[in-house]
């Protein structure tokens, strides 16, 4: 046998030893974790994905045969691509846009104020369906950030919701008491973004 | 006129003069943002979201009317929620689910390279594919870190794909060289988990 046979013969048997271990260890968290609950997750940070990975819930969550709702709490310029795919499923998906623009382009705070509480009542009505498995409220944390919406009535609406249902919250700048209440919580980091090297956005990408 | 009034309209009156800095800054940069090109994403981290952006992104791209492709490097015990959705699709998107399982269940080095090598057969065949505007590759991360596949042939193989074609790559440990040639990186971290509370992994939220 060749020394290089033998390395790799020896590297296998390390591996299997360390996946061994690796089982043992994970088997037995996996048996602790025996709750089920309607989960809050909320996804945060300055990072590209905080909605994509809700609306890649939402994707999850109809491959399983539940229904599921979304607010949008900041309309973009253009018609996104995920507003216009999941609109393709009206019976397992209400979908909503409430907000008119990003603070910045609308630079009225009393006509956001005015529309964040808009979007908030459309939330609270698919807060109260426990039909509703999954509730998405995009972009509820700059609306919460601004101080459009009082975080406490927020937090109660979400603690009164039926006790199987989740919830997605995503924005950057996610609330001290928002993260406190959730119970999972995700901060996408910006590692880098191709924005920065002078490629605007692109269709399938960012929109 | 009330103090708190005036209190109020001094607010209102700061916030437009901030929210129209905010705006030109913002106008400016995506001016200088021109470039149109496929563009090679990396979501990786140790918090919750790398696989469900990715899918998110699917979703967003299949609102376009784009084509996309999936190919999923670690199969879990249970379908996913994702897998089940987007095969309802074949005609939008070519979905290849390839590992055998974790790493750590399988316990078996050869058969885990094996398995990535036939994998990124098949990633190569979307890869070579103008007309699928999308590629997913899910958990190539965890395949790349165990160097199951050579990082020099995927890098090769990422450069040489049509010029418009979108590459999302996910899974924890993503591989410093990687990271390096890709257009947009988000590192996820794990602020908290449900699943630390004892919470078991739930359909529509961990798969």
């Amino acid at each position: 046998m060749h020394d290089s046979d033998i390395q790799d013969q020896q590297r296998d048997q390390r591996h299997v030893a360390r996946m061994q271990r690796k089982k043992a260890l994970i088997d037995a968290r996996i048996a602790e974790a025996s709750a089920e609950r309607g989960l809050l997750l909320v996804n945060s940070g300055n990072g590209k994905g905080k909605s994509s990975a809700a609306f890649g819930m939402l994707a999850r969550a109809l491959g399983h045969g539940l229904k599921a709702g979304v607010v949008q709490f900041i309309k973009g310029a253009a018609t996104t691509g995920e507003e216009a795919f999941f609109r393709r499923f009206p019976d397992e998906v209400r979908y909503f846009v409430m907000g008119e623009g990003f603070t910045w382009e609308t630079q009225n705070r009393q006509r956001d104020i005015e529309k964040a509480e808009a979007a908030w009542a459309v939330a609270r009505e698919l807060l109260g369906d426990p039909q509703i498995a999954l509730v998405i409220l995009d972009e509820l944390n700059i609306a919460l950030k601004h101080g459009y919406l009082p975080l406490e009535r927020v937090l109660a609406d979400l603690a009164a919701r039926p006790p199987m249902q989740h919830v997605v919250i995503t924005g950057r700048g996610a609330l001290p008491g928002l993260i406190e209440a959730a119970d999972t919580v995700s901060d996408i980091a910006l590692v880098k973004h191709a924005f920065q090297a002078g490629v605007k956005a692109q269709k399938g990408v960012e929109f």
